[in-house]
């Protein structure tokens, strides 16, 4: 398991859906057809899951908030608690990955290590988990802070969890369970270790305890956009979730986090680009439905989110005036490196008004949107993962369930004929969907030597 | 849903199965028709579930740890996780309430809130969270603690800590959530309030990010045995697990408990006293079961964890002595008050050797065993019921499944036909099933004021 495979894999798409309750699009529970409570309807994540594993997609995706950093008085927000509706939603599947987000700043690493073992467990090795570091007050007002720790130290902290939830996950070797009813002895205690981590951070004597689990380590994914966001990916990520606007500059990312990676002695971490698709049988049809969910988001919404993302304060934005010229990232280096700079060069390449951006952007704070007929949108799927600008892709369709719906009936049989898609699963894990191999359990303790 | 109700309503007997992996004794793993590897097998767990509710048990509890605490080379052990375990529980099942055990010296109050809320919305209302504070120093050591914390702190904190989980479940209003689709208006925020909670141990600005969960409050469970665990039960507690070895101790541990929570004016908490039962057809069928099971436990793993519970070096054990004279709890107050003074009154009160107080606990740490027909168990069951010893049981088969199926097929029927057990579930949340209101989402606010 711990081979290197060196026979050429034919590169194969991934295709991740980012269950963002209603839809990407903050307007899209009010459609006819959509359920407005669906936020928090367990049945609404399960029916969308089940649309994506009919579709043989690699895994669905929660992201996730430990406060309220939307306006709900306005659209729905990231509420249920990921691992534990990931758990409802594997139940209720078979192949499909589950991949939640998890905070490395609001939470300790034993606790990490042992949800995310335990899904992994209990999905029959389908686990992935996204690390982020939280950068928002409201956040960091529910864990007794005043402010948000500085963006270094979130990043340090992070990186040093990571590490620790990996140690942790290899506490048990593979082995170690032996269960001979006979001879009466349940685990090999020989094979279970310590690991006595004293970090800047965290001090955990370990071992854990549950067995190594079905993956070896659930799938561990980033998002980082800063400079030490992408160390941290490279150190540690299989695959990020990068928010590029253009192909050149998502192939740039792609690049420079390979390049990052192999420094660590790391290969192959996949890219997967968010894409929020808006689909219609044609292009006029999709204009439509665009028009139609943005003509239903309040411009006070929408203002007030694009100066979030911008950190400035909403009266300097003019609904008919380019972006003001002298944006800067957030003081302390906080905020979303990632979606300021992406919002601003979607803007300035364009040479967009405020509010062309926001009809540009379907309302969001940064992912690329693509309004068109199933074919158009794979072409530019095909365009992004044959040029290597992505190796696939975090979709985050319009409105669920019917984007999604219209994704896999349309666009992924077009990716299929195009040879770029599967058509089976070809195994049942998440690693063997996304095309890791497994870790072996000694990985982390040699690293430590 | 605050009114008091004064219509006489007749007691109702509860019933819970806490899903020990394989079962309570120590060696139910290596029965003939065990599963070794029940104790990380998700669908070991949903097959018990799943006959609990067969016989409309009330619930299924998950004990927890959040370390290794007992001898893995001999015995399964508490390993996954349980609110993702009962996710999954509650995706294979209707009706039966999914109560989870953790820790508040090793959580953050606003992550409990929102999992426990998450699986309350998962379920349909069928969520239990059983509170502990985690005497154990491995525990401690895998959170950056070189000892256990203080007794009495680890109650004051979590006191607060159940507190503020309450004043987090409560910050949405019942109907806070509009979804007016036409109007464009999606939460009343006016109906979604700050908690702006600053305690000895814990500042929280609330409110929490998602609506109020369908039981209003997640049902609150507690296991205090020690002064302060009693009043944080009395304080919080809408029921409590007990461990009694008799009537007499159990009825005064109930009349105790319902004062101490009279004086901080509540009402009705139920007591569920812990029971182990070992079933045959025949008493000498029983008999041979529980030597069967107990003859494969290694006395070296009895006396190890005997000496455990009595916080005694295990040279002081002498099989065919009683037990030493002069055991005090381990200093600091820590270990675990119920099963220190279980243990030592059962041997006590029948004069037992050490080996004979091992048989008589089936392997296990001071809960009640009982070993007979299902017609003697039922007696035993009706008499603690009617007699006031407890309002219903929180049962630990030998072993699962086969212990549980034993009780669901002879044991529930008698207490079916003897009018004290349900037929049907008249209710679709734990709360109804337990007989407890829905609490007022103004309640903890009125208290805090």
């Amino acid at each position: 398991m711990s081979r290197v495979k060196t026979e050429a894999v034919p590169r194969r798409l991934h295709l991740n859906v980012n269950i963002l309750h209603s839809g990407f699009v903050p307007s899209a529970w009010r459609l006819d057809d959509a359920n407005p409570r669906a936020f928090v309807d367990v049945n609404h994540y399960v029916r969308v899951a089940q649309i994506a594993e009919e579709g043989k997609l690699d895994a669905v995706f929660l992201a996730d908030n430990a406060a309220i950093v939307d306006q709900i008085d306005f659209r729905p927000i990231t509420a249920l608690e990921p691992t534990v509706l990931l758990a409802s939603i594997a139940a209720a599947t078979t192949h499909i990955g589950v991949i939640g987000t998890a905070s490395t700043s609001y939470n300790e690493p034993y606790n990490i290590a042992r949800r995310f073992a335990t899904l992994d467990h209990v999905s029959n090795g389908r686990a992935g988990w996204n690390v982020v570091t939280t950068a928002d007050l409201p956040s960091a007002r529910n864990f007794g802070r005043d402010a948000v720790p500085d963006h270094a130290e979130r990043y340090q902290r992070a990186a040093e969890f990571t590490e620790l939830v990996k140690v942790l996950w290899d506490s048990w070797e593979d082995d170690a369970f032996v269960g001979d009813k006979a001879g009466g002895r349940f685990v090999d205690v020989s094979k279970v270790h310590a690991v006595g981590y004293r970090g800047r951070y965290f001090d955990v004597q370990g071992p854990l305890n549950l067995p190594r689990s079905p993956q070896g380590h659930p799938v561990v994914l980033q998002a980082g956009g800063s400079p030490d966001g992408r160390d941290l990916a490279a150190r540690h990520a299989e695959a990020v979730f990068s928010a590029s606007q253009s192909f050149e500059e998502s192939a740039a990312y792609r690049r420079d986090l390979n390049a990052r990676a192999a420094a660590y002695g790391r290969q192959g971490v996949k890219v997967l680009a968010g894409l929020t698709t808006i689909i219609g049988s044609t292009e006029a049809e999709a204009v439509r439905r665009r028009d139609d969910l943005i003509d239903q988001i309040p411009w006070r919404y929408s203002l007030n989110r694009l100066a979030g993302t911008l950190g400035i304060d909403v009266e300097r934005l003019k609904l008919d005036e380019p972006l003001p010229d002298d944006l800067t990232l957030p003081a302390g280096g906080n905020g979303n490196h990632t979606f300021f700079h992406a919002t601003i060069a979607q803007a300035r390449r364009h040479g967009y008004t405020v509010r062309e951006l926001i009809r540009s952007l379907a309302g969001g704070t940064g992912h690329r949107v693509i309004v068109g007929t199933p074919e158009q949108i794979a072409d530019d799927i095909e365009r992004w993962f044959n040029g290597g600008a992505a190796d696939g892709f975090n979709l985050m369709p319009d409105a669920l369930p019917s984007g999604l719906r219209d994704f896999v009936d349309g666009v992924v049989p077009i990716l299929r004929k195009r040879g770029i898609f599967r058509s089976e699963y070809e195994g049942t894990t998440l690693r063997e969907h996304l095309g890791l191999t497994r870790p072996d359990h000694s990985q982390s303790w040699r690293k430590r030597a």
